[in-house]
């Protein structure tokens, strides 16, 4: 029984890389989707989204199930409430991918500009986050997972910046406006991507340490 | 044994509405804040949030304990899941609230102007939203709480009006953009709001039915 139950809990582990993966593709397609404006991309992410979402039913079913037939505590009790959250992060993350792609129709729909936002850099930065988040869980390296942490302040300042100089673009050249803000909500679906990749390592320290460290400096 | 779980059960579900209630006065003023231009009520919000931490950490661990202790079956570990599901929306619902609360600061710096988008008409259906899924846990009502999932629709309408509208307004008037963006970012804020009552809403379906009612239509 308790044999069969550490290859459940495997198996468990096996059907979130593949979630994981699955919900990198998206966010990878969303972004290129949007630099090259590419409707076709943005639909197969659009349309991805209903495989992700059975896929997070199935991992979540699965650990329940776990978890009311063979009652684990401890680190195991700790792992499967960590798959459930990382499971519900990853989903997010599947959405701001399809939010992000719904954004390329607008974006096709008037001339495309060079603007002071670097969105694939920002996007790089937050994809970081995630791998580095999804291989501290894959490994159980909680140290790894602290890494991903202090990444999350680099997003949020560059997503700052971004807010400050699509403010002062709108205002010298008005004409750009619609761009601006569009450009402006993706870069806020960026910064959700890696604010999700936080908590996932969180989630990785949480089942390997114990502790609860979110909003360890009272403020998140 | 059994009657002491239950009067944990009852203790958690206490903490549970405690915690809604902080985290409901939190939206509420930061609405107000932002209405008025109020940075001493905006101060406050963001103070509270240290608060909130505290009671969101409080109330897992609690529920760790009791999932690790008492090893629920069925409607009693369904019960403690939908729990720690509520109180992870609640806090970033109280995220939501600072955020808003921090924009305050922006908006005194400029000029204030009448917009086309009625934030706190906005933010009432939100708040409404988190009011009935709250409500539908504490009586325990699936069939209530199925109504949240109607309201859902007609935020993210108004919402995507705000877009079009906003977009409009920096376009005829850019010396406006500053606000508008502004007042684009809350608006954002407020649908996520909406969302997390959303996610409230479906976590006491599956409470009460076990039916895992999320993305039903295929897409979210």
């Amino acid at each position: 029984m308790r044999r069969n139950f550490h290859q459940q809990l495997e198996e468990l582990k096996t059907q979130l890389m593949t979630m994981a993966y699955q919900v990198d593709r998206s966010f990878v397609d969303s972004i290129e989707a949007y630099r090259t404006a590419d409707l076709d991309l943005s639909q197969r992410v659009i349309g991805a989204e209903i495989q992700i979402n059975r896929m997070e039913r199935e991992i979540d079913r699965l650990a329940i199930d776990l978890l009311a037939m063979e009652q684990p505590t401890a680190i195991d009790l700790r792992f499967i409430l960590s798959i459930m959250r990382i499971n519900s992060d990853l989903e997010r993350i599947g959405d701001q991918a399809v939010s992000i792609s719904t954004r390329v129709h607008e974006l096709t729909s008037s001339p495309r500009y060079d603007f002071q936002v670097d969105i694939p850099l920002l996007a790089s930065h937050a994809r970081e986050m995630l791998t580095i988040a999804m291989r501290a869980f894959r490994e159980g390296d909680d140290d790894l997972a602290t890494t991903v942490l202090a990444l999350d302040n680099e997003v949020d300042t560059m997503n700052a910046e971004a807010f400050t100089s699509l403010s002062r673009l709108i205002a010298d050249q008005p004409g750009r406006a619609p761009q601006a803000m569009n450009m402006l909500i993706v870069s806020r679906n960026i910064e959700r991507v890696a604010d999700h990749a936080t908590n996932i390592a969180e989630d990785v320290i949480f089942w390997r340490r114990g502790d609860d460290i979110r909003h360890a400096g009272g403020t998140h």
